[in-house]
């Protein structure tokens, strides 16, 4: 089948070929990085993003600078500095720096992570089914799990599509594949402040793919699902910890709050590159804080008067008593996640390699 | 002591003089309204908006029709149609068409407002009073209520300020009092999207009034309590339901669960006008859905995709049982509400009549 998306992310001859998510929905556009220093400023600023689109971008980060000749280490600092808080930045560079040819490693990250994620989609379809069938996710309590009229209600938070990613999508993966396999779904898409990866990029791909949905303020959550309106929440992850805390987009910890008040399942979809075993718990893992303008400003007007302080924290950690599941390309763990989410990587790792 | 903050409605002459809030924080402007119709469009575009506010615009709508000789009837009609949840508004419409002089009846309830706005406060400072002593806010376990170094961190949501009212404010006027009794306080204040009356007119009223803020995004609410940062949360509201069920702007809902998961309190501050004896629980009470340009462009830009929807309701309903205590100008009414808001009715009923 023709995929209805780009990719993400490309290296086309000498250089890496960017979505630019910066003006998504309005054009789909490309950005081409020549350097280094291209690459950085295009992370930087949000042209690209999500944790695995990350893990790709860093390593053809590294495999720019081998073909220009480059330091190759100093640029892997540089490109590592960009953004703290997805492990998979720092996966990436240390595959590419570790290979013969970064290229052509690079190119193999994007591969497997496309083949990764339809696996990831067809796990996280499995579960939904199960839901549609009256099984509860897991929550012990979920009476209208079977969604109005057999549409199943999700709730998802930021991009976690294909364009978080070198393709398809982890979160949005699911959906895709649920939607593929002939399931019925309404997705609640939450705006995501303060750079609106929700309504601009996931309701976009989700046009893209035929999958109906509706965007939300983020704040509204809570009022949906206590009308009944929502089955359960899928989301991303930027860095999943060894006992299952889960790093995401700001606002997903709130998201796991109301899941639990309401009953609801609350499903984790990363790919096993995001599990950190060297995290111990989510206190381990850094929480980027990005400039206030991206709340103050909307549109060129600055909305936030002159004094006024901003705290912009781009990520939040929901604890893992709150995660119903972690969905993976290698299966889904369940908790008590110590075991189950080390038994994935090294499955993960053995298919792999 | 001047106000440092101008009156947000006023009768001036023949004509109601507001506030422009959409102009907030950029300048502050001023719209007069000479007609009813023109009042009509000022409250539905929310040059004017807040509950206690919209009481008196009501009131003053149709004092315009009655100087103006046009049917006061068919122009309480057009008022009432504008916006349904905030009970106010139908209070001030019955209170202006009962009086001999409706111009003499809603100066008045703009006097009374500001008036009662002043006692609300001081209730509340004594409730913020007694966090930092130690008092749990009846919560049963806020070990942090004293704050970091003596500051009582507060966290509120949209705005019930002095532009919410004829003046001094509701939730804002709470954290005014406090301060003026001398009492630190840091105020967290979630910019509250579609229309960002957080960011843009809470933090503006807290500038003037030097108490120190930090705007935040909706969804980093949750985050920060859980981290600690928070010792508990004021909001104002809409409609009080006669069993304390409590209608206030979208994001509300999920603030009380937040609040509750953290084992923070929850104060409403509202003043008895707010309380619907009528409305048995928050399921009788209508709840606004706006159009979905106010979360879907910003700035000029579309920000959703065209095709995807945008579901906009303008409150929700948080239930009693979250909600620590209803502060009013007569007095604090804790759980169960059933009794002690019917006696604040009471109360306030004997006083301003």
């Amino acid at each position: 089948m023709d995929d209805p998306l780009p990719p993400t992310i490309e290296w086309r001859g000498d250089r890496v070929r960017l979505v630019d998510q910066r003006q998504l929905p309005d054009r789909l556009a490309f950005v081409d990085c020549a350097t280094v220093d291209e690459l950085c400023h295009a992370i930087a600023t949000m042209a690209v993003r999500g944790a695995p689109a990350l893990g790709v971008a860093a390593a053809m980060g590294v495999a720019l600078a081998a073909t220009t000749g480059e330091d190759v280490n100093g640029a892997a600092e540089r490109l590592r500095a960009t953004r703290p808080t997805a492990v998979n930045l720092a996966r990436g560079l240390e595959r590419a720096l570790a290979a013969a040819d970064p290229v052509a490693e690079a190119r193999l990250m994007a591969e497997e992570d496309v083949d990764r994620n339809r696996r990831l989609g067809a796990e996280g379809a499995a579960l939904l089914a199960g839901l549609v069938r009256g099984d509860d996710g897991g929550q012990g309590d979920t009476p209208d799990a079977a969604g109005r009229g057999g549409t199943l209600r999700v709730f998802t938070h930021c991009n976690a599509g294909g364009l978080a990613c070198a393709g398809y999508g982890t979160a949005v993966g699911v959906l895709r594949a649920a939607h593929e396999a002939g399931m019925r779904l309404h997705v609640w898409v939450g705006e995501t402040r303060p750079l609106l990866q929700g309504a601009r990029l996931t309701a976009w791909e989700l046009g893209q793919l035929g999958i109906p949905c509706t965007v939300v303020v983020d704040s509204m959550a809570g009022c949906l699902m206590a009308g009944g309106e929502v089955d359960c929440v899928v989301v991303g992850a930027d860095r999943v910890a060894a006992n299952g805390d889960t790093a995401n987009k700001v606002g997903t910890y709130a998201l796991g709050v109301l899941a639990r008040h309401h009953h609801l399942p609350f499903f984790v979809a990363a790919p096993s590159s995001t599990i950190d075993l060297s995290s111990a718990t989510g206190a381990a893992i850094p929480i980027e804080r990005r400039t206030g303008d991206e709340v103050a400003c909307l549109g060129g007007r600055r909305l936030v008067p002159p004094g006024a302080a901003v705290d912009n924290r781009a990520f939040d950690v929901t604890p893992a008593r709150l995660v119903t599941a972690v969905v993976t390309e290698a299966g889904v763990a369940r908790p008590p996640y110590g075991r189950g989410l080390a038994r994935l990587v090294a499955v993960a790792g053995h298919h792999s390699r």
